[in-house]
């Protein structure tokens, strides 16, 4: 057994991606080739392309996207919150280093303005460059790059700036923890304009519940209106994924001629998404 | 590593059940330990007690049921048809040896008469006696246990005998894939009501859309509304997993109050599963 590192292993003539879940799950993905590995200041990069989800970017381990289900995500993050909205013209992402959620974002022709705060600077362009049927290899000119630690970032910006923020994070730990964090919230909160809306994801239901909860009455404490929707990721572990709207006055979808060109989401989705299973509304009950 | 049989072994102290999702993905769960274990005349039977997913069944290594999330299955196996039906009395239910679709098809009390139809007694028995919250150790007096193979028992039925009947097999390998075949699904339309209809499970569409739509079109010839929905099973490879129901005349959900103790479906999903992600309309377009 040949070992190129801790979740990269040759094992009989294959080459393996395994993904360890809270030490119970494990998930192993056969891998053709590795496209890109790289160490930056903050993590482990890699781009691997698998049997079954082609390209993939992977962090520190994790499968963050690939090329198979990276929309989902990425179109949930984006399309949800710019639908309820009537005009969302100045629109900040924080993280999202695969340049998807950008990229979703972009189809909209009404935003003018989209500040995408990363800190891997690597990640950005190994996305661009080896992962394309998510990023769109991004060089859309309404999109200015910043390459900066995103809670630094926002305590910085002025009150009243965006109309909408997408927190797309990796899991909560290290120093993604922060993002999560009450103190966080209130900047977006502050940065927000007075009819502006918040999207985060929020792990999975299935295996984060307290972590949901947690998340779901930090930003209810700040918002007069807060909603969580969910998605079906296959790559992420247990399927289900949730994510929370944070809306200071729209409520409801104004989107309802929706066409853009999408792998999930579609009109019909951009409601469904907020009913949720049973054990969904349990969590937050 | 001590091996115990091809998909469960033990890893530094740990027992590990592994599954082999086409040779490309691999799902790996930790185990407590194994409930019971048994070769049947028709496969290997095992009930483990993981971590992440509490007790669960095991068939030739694959995944079938957990205490978890088997719910979600089973719910949408039975109530999605049952409340697509004004006055299902009479319910065939083929395999399902897990005894979970039949134990939520006996929630509706209208229902006088289920016949369950499972080849292998066995694992009727250790799924009642160490799989109880799917099981629910089921002995309601309205389920007929027959032990038989689906095929030869549809093909001995009078036209015209059950309002609905279900299709839970496991996957299109070995014997179950008969399970899939058109002079199956003739029986089956044969021996439902001039109003019944039926519903089966039709794979991941994320990795069987060929299969999917091969059984799609199959309902189709013979049905005059054949409609595909989806549910999130976070043990199924993928996580999305779909359900084909063949109506002979009801196509409108038909359920208005549903309050039945469940998991996962309530009223709204009862009809939002219906509504398909642009990945799943494009299967079937």
């Amino acid at each position: 057994m040949a070992q190129h590192n801790d979740y990269l292993k040759t094992i009989e003539n294959n080459l393996w991606l395994t993904e360890y879940d809270r030490n119970n799950l494990k998930i192993s993905y056969r891998i053709k080739e590795i496209i890109a590995q790289a160490k930056s200041d903050f993590q482990d990069i890699m781009i691997l392309d698998s049997y079954d989800f082609g390209p993939m970017l992977v962090l520190d381990g994790v499968v963050q996207s690939t090329a198979l289900d990276g929309a989902i995500y990425n179109e949930m993050m984006a399309h949800v919150p710019l639908s309820h909205h009537p005009n969302p013209e100045k629109v900040l992402i924080i993280g999202g280093g695969d340049c998807g959620v950008a990229k979703e974002v972009c189809k909209h022709t009404h935003v003018k303005t989209i500040h995408m705060v990363e800190i891997d600077e690597l990640v950005i362009r190994l996305s661009k460059e080896h992962l394309k049927k998510v990023s769109g290899n991004l060089s859309d000119p309404r999109v200015h790059f910043i390459y900066d630690n995103g809670v630094q970032f926002v305590s910085g910006v002025a009150d009243n700036t965006y109309d909408i923020i997408i927190v797309d994070s990796s899991d909560p730990v290290g120093a993604a923890l922060i993002l999560f964090e009450m103190s966080f919230y209130k900047d977006i909160h502050r940065i927000l304009k007075k009819d502006g809306l918040m999207v985060c994801q929020s792990q999975s239901p299935v295996f984060h519940k307290a972590f949901l909860r947690q998340t779901f009455d930090r930003i209810g404490q700040l918002f007069p209106i807060t909603k969580l929707y969910w998605a079906t990721i296959p790559t992420y572990p247990g399927g289900f994924w949730s994510f929370i709207l944070g809306t200071k006055k729209y409520d409801e979808l104004i989107e309802t001629h929706f066409d853009y060109d999408t792998q999930y989401v579609n009109q019909s989705l951009l409601s469904t998404c907020f009913e949720l299973p049973v054990f969904m509304e349990d969590i937050i009950r």
